[in-house]
C-alpha cells in the first residue's frame, strides 16, 4: 500500500504521465453502467491474457478529512484489510494471495482506490469481498492500535527519513494558503498519533458506500457478464443517501511568492524546486490543461527538455533538472520545476538558471518543432501505456472519480493534438507567475542544524 | 466595529501591551459569579465616575469557523446589530446613543466581544438588550445582503488598500501550517462573498449562548447589585447544552524557515518583518510567557530598544524598527520583529541588522539593568492602564475568555517581577529559532508588478 503524494515530485510526474499517455485504442471498448444503488461500473475488455484487474475507487481522499484528523483517509485505507464480520483481520489479503492474485491500495488527495489482479474465474470472489468491506468493516481497538503504529512507521520511513519529502510537505503547506492540499496525505505526525477507531469509522461511514464508488474492471471479460456479477455483489448494498458532492475551501488570490529553506545533514547535493499553482484538468479553460501538459513536457521531461539542456548540458550548473505539470486533481493543479546543483555550484546560480528558462518560456513560448515532438512522444507513451491492464483501469478510475466522463477521458489525445504554440505561450505567461509560487531549497549541513528543534511550547525545555 | 488582527502588527502590539499593563490595584476588587445557566459574570467596582462599562465576551472567534466560511465570526459580529424580534435593525445602536452611551464590538481569532459604556442607571437597559440578542437574533435576507457589502468594503479599505496588511495575511498563512490562525479574521474575499444568512445563523446558534459568554461590568456599581441585574436579564436565558470546549488543529513540528515577498507600488519605503511561533500565555511553561514579554520589550519596544538603537541610531540602516511578543491567545503566541529601510539602504542590509540583534540576544541575553528597566516600565504602564475603565473590562474579559482565572490575571505583575536574566536568555535561545519563522519583505515597485494577477483558472484569460 503506497500513497502517492508523499514523494510528491515523483508521484505527480507518474500520475501526470500515466494520465497523459492513457487514451488511444481502448477508447471504444469502455462500457459504463450505473447500478440501482448508484455504484458506477466501468468495464474495459482486454482479451490478451486470462487475468482481470479489478479496482474500486471511492470519491474521498485526504483533502476531505475533518480538520485535525489528517491521515485518516490513508489510515482507513490500511484498516480496510481488517475484520468485517465475514472476514477476519488479514484474511482479505490472504485470500487474494491464495487465489494467485495481487492486491494494492492507494490514497490520494482526492480519492482512495483498491486494486486486485486475479485470474478471470476469481473475479466474483474479489467482488464479493470488496462489496463486503464496502459496508461491513468492523474494526476493534487492537487492530486500530497496531495499524496506527504501522502508519506512523510508514511516515518515519518515507517522510521523516527523507529530507526531500520533508521539503515537499513544507512547500505544499506554503503553496496552498487555504485549500487542504496543504496537508500531507499521510498526515501530520502529531495528528496521526491521535487517530482513533472512532475517527476511522466515522470517516468510513460518511464516505464509503456504493453510491460513492466507481468499480473498474479491465481484462478478458465482457461487459454484460461483469455487470451481472456486479449486480449480484455490489448491487445488494444499500445506498447512503447522506452523501453529497465534495466542497473544499478554495484558494484566495495569491499575490506574494514564498520561499522555504530546509537544511538537513542528510540532504545530499543542494537542490532547488519551485511549485506554481495551476488549474486542474477539471476546471481549466478548454485547451489550457493540455497546453500546460505539453509546455511542461517540453520544459521539463527528459534529456531534451529545456531545463535539462540549459542547466545540465549547456551551463553545467546542475547534475539533473526537470519539471512537470500535474493536473489530475479535483480543485487545483500545479507546475513543478527542479534542479540539483552540480558539484561546487552555488544554489542561487542554479536557481538563476531556472529563472532564465522560465523567462524565456514566458516571453517566447516553444517552437512548432518542440510542440510536434512533444505530441509525438505523448502518442507513443499513450499507446505503450494502453498495453497495461492496470494502467487502463487507473486511467478510467482516476478520471471518473474526479468527475470526468469516459468521453472526456477518451478525447484527451485529440485535445492534445489540437494545442497550438500560441496556447502554450499563453499558458506559460499566465501560469509561470512567481506570485503564485513557492520556491524550496534543500541544503546539506555538515552537522546538526544551528539549534535543535524546539520542543512544543508546553514541554520542558530540552 | 474594528477587528484586531487585520493590521496585525499594530493590533497584536496593542493587545499585548494592554494585557501586560493590566493588573495592579483593582486586583482585589474583581468579583466573579456564575449564573445558573452557566454565564460567567465579573464585576469590577470603580467609583470614580458615574458611568459603567459593560462587555460581553463570547468564547468563539475566527479560528472556530467551519472551513470555507472564513469571516463568518466577524460577519456575525456585524449582524448582531440587526433585528431580534424585539429590536428592529439598527435599533440597538440607536438606543445606546439615545441613552447617551457608546458601543463597539471586536472579533479576534479566539473571541468576539461587545462593548457599551452608559450612565450607571442605564446598565439594566443594556443588559436587557444584550440578553435579547444573545438568543433572539432574527436576520432577514436583505439585512444580510447589505451587511455583506459592508464587510467586503471593510476588507477593501483595511486590507486590499494596505500593502502592509496584505503582507501580514500572507505571512500568517505561511507561519501557521495547520492551525486556523493562518486564516485572516476578516476572511478571504472569495469566501466572504459567499457568506449566507444560513452560515451566520448556524454559527450564531452553535456558539452564542449564556453558557458560552462572559459578562464584565466595570464602574460605579456594587457586585451584588450587578448580580441581581444579571439574574433578571441574562439569567432568564436557557443554556445550550451542545456547547463543547474548543479544539482546533494544532501546528506540526516546524522545521524550515519561510519567506514571503510582496511587491506593491503603494508600499512606501521597503520594510522587512519576521514572525516566530512562540507559546501562548495559556500553554507556556511557568515563567516563559513573562520572559518572552520582557525579552521583546527590551528587544523591540520604544526608542531605547535593542532593535531601534542598533538599526536606527547606531547603524542608520532603518528609519524605524521594533518588535513585540503576543501571547494572549488560546493555542499559540508569536514574536514579531520589523524594520523599515532608511533611504537608500538595501533591504538585505536591514535584515542582516535584525539578524545581528537576534544573534546577540540568543547568545548573550539581556542585562540586569535592561531587565529592571523593562519591569519598571511594565509597572508604570500597568498602573496607568488601570485608570481606564474600558481597559479593566478588557483585561478580565480577554483573560477569562481564554481560560485564565482572575487569580492568574491578577498575578501577572508578580510573575513579571520574578523573571530572571537567565530565563530571558533561555527564552531568546529557544524561541528566536529561524526554523519556526517566516520573514516577510514589502518592496515598492515603480509601476505595476511584473505581470498582472492571473485570473482564476476557470475564467477567460485576460
Amino acid at each position: 500500500m503506497w500513497t502517492p503524494g508523499k514523494g510528491l515530485l515523483l508521484a505527480l510526474m507518474l500520475i501526470t504521465q500515466s494520465f497523459a499517455t492513457a487514451q488511444a485504442n481502448p477508447a471504444n471498448r469502455a462500457s459504463q453502467f450505473e447500478l440501482a444503488n448508484g455504484l458506477v461500473l466501468v468495464v474495459v475488455p482486454d482479451p490478451r491474457a486470462p487475468v482481470v484487474t479489478h479496482m474500486v475507487y471511492f470519491r474521498v481522499g485526504s483533502a476531505d478529512e475533518p480538520p485535525g484528523t489528517s491521515g485518516v483517509a490513508h489510515f482507513l485505507e490500511h484498516l480496510m484489510f481488517k475484520s468485517t464480520g465475514k472476514l477476519a483481520n488479514g484474511e482479505f489479503s490472504a485470500i487474494v494471495s491464495r487465489l494467485g492474485g495481487q492486491h494494492n491500495a492507494f490514497t490520494s488527495y482526492d480519492y482512495t482506490a483498491y486494486f486486485e489482479r486475479v485470474s478471470k474465474d476469481r473475479l466474483k470472489n474479489v467482488m464479493q469481498m470488496e462489496a463486503d468491506r464496502m459496508v461491513n468493516l468492523q474494526l476493534n481497538e487492537r487492530e486500530v492500535e497496531t495499524e496506527r503504529q504501522v502508519i506512523i512507521e510508514e511516515r518515519r520511513v518515507r517522510t521523516e527519513n527523507v529530507p526531500a519529502s520533508i521539503l515537499t510537505e513544507q512547500m505544499s503547506a506554503a503553496l496552498y494558503q487555504n485549500h487542504p492540499y496543504r496537508i500531507p496525505i499521510i498526515g501530520w505526525m502529531h495528528e496521526m498519533a491521535k487517530l482513533s477507531r472512532e475517527d476511522a469509522l466515522a470517516f468510513y461511514k460518511r464516505f464509503y458506500a456504493p453510491n460513492n464508488a466507481i468499480v473498474v474492471v479491465t481484462g478478458d471479460v465482457n461487459p454484460a457478464e461483469v455487470k451481472a456479477l456486479a449486480d449480484a455483489t455490489y448491487g445488494a448494498l444499500p445506498a447512503n443517501l447522506d452523501i453529497r458532492p465534495r466542497v473544499r475551501p478554495q484558494e484566495p488570490e495569491q499575490r506574494a511568492p514564498r520561499r522555504v529553506e530546509l537544511k538537513d545533514p542528510r540532504a545530499g547535493n543542494a537542490s532547488v524546486r519551485r511549485y506554481y499553482l495551476a488549474p486542474a484538468l477539471t476546471n481549466a479553460a478548454p485547451g489550457e490543461a493540455e497546453a500546460l501538459y505539453l509546455l511542461m513536457k517540453i520544459a521539463g521531461v527528459g534529456g531534451t527538455s529545456r531545463l535539462y539542456q540549459s542547466l545540465v548540458v549547456e551551463e553545467k550548473l546542475a547534475s539533473s533538472a526537470g519539471g512537470w505539470y500535474s493536473g489530475l486533481s479535483l480543485d487545483s493543479g500545479s507546475i513543478g520545476l527542479y534542479a540539483v546543483a552540480a558539484e561546487g555550484v552555488p544554489l542561487d546560480k542554479v536557481e538563476q538558471g531556472i529563472d532564465r528558462v522560465v523567462r524565456d518560456l514566458r516571453a517566447n513560448g516553444v517552437t512548432e518543432a518542440d510542440l510536434e515532438r512533444a505530441k509525438k512522444q505523448f502518442i507513443a507513451e499513450f499507446v505503450y501505456e494502453s498495453d497495461s491492464q492496470e494502467a487502463l483501469a487507473r486511467r478510467y478510475g482516476s478520471g471518473l472519480v474526479l468527475g470526468l466522463t469516459i468521453d472526456q477521458i477518451n478525447s484527451w489525445p485529440a485535445a492534445i493534438a489540437k494545442v497550438t504554440v500560441a496556447q502554450v505561450k499563453d499558458a506559460a505567461a499566465k501560469y509561470l507567475d512567481i506570485r503564485r509560487s513557492v520556491t524550496g531549497t534543500l541544503i546539506p549541513t555538515a552537522s546538526e542544524p544551528e539549534n535543535t528543534i524546539a520542543s512544543p511550547p508546553s514541554a520542558k525545555k530540552g
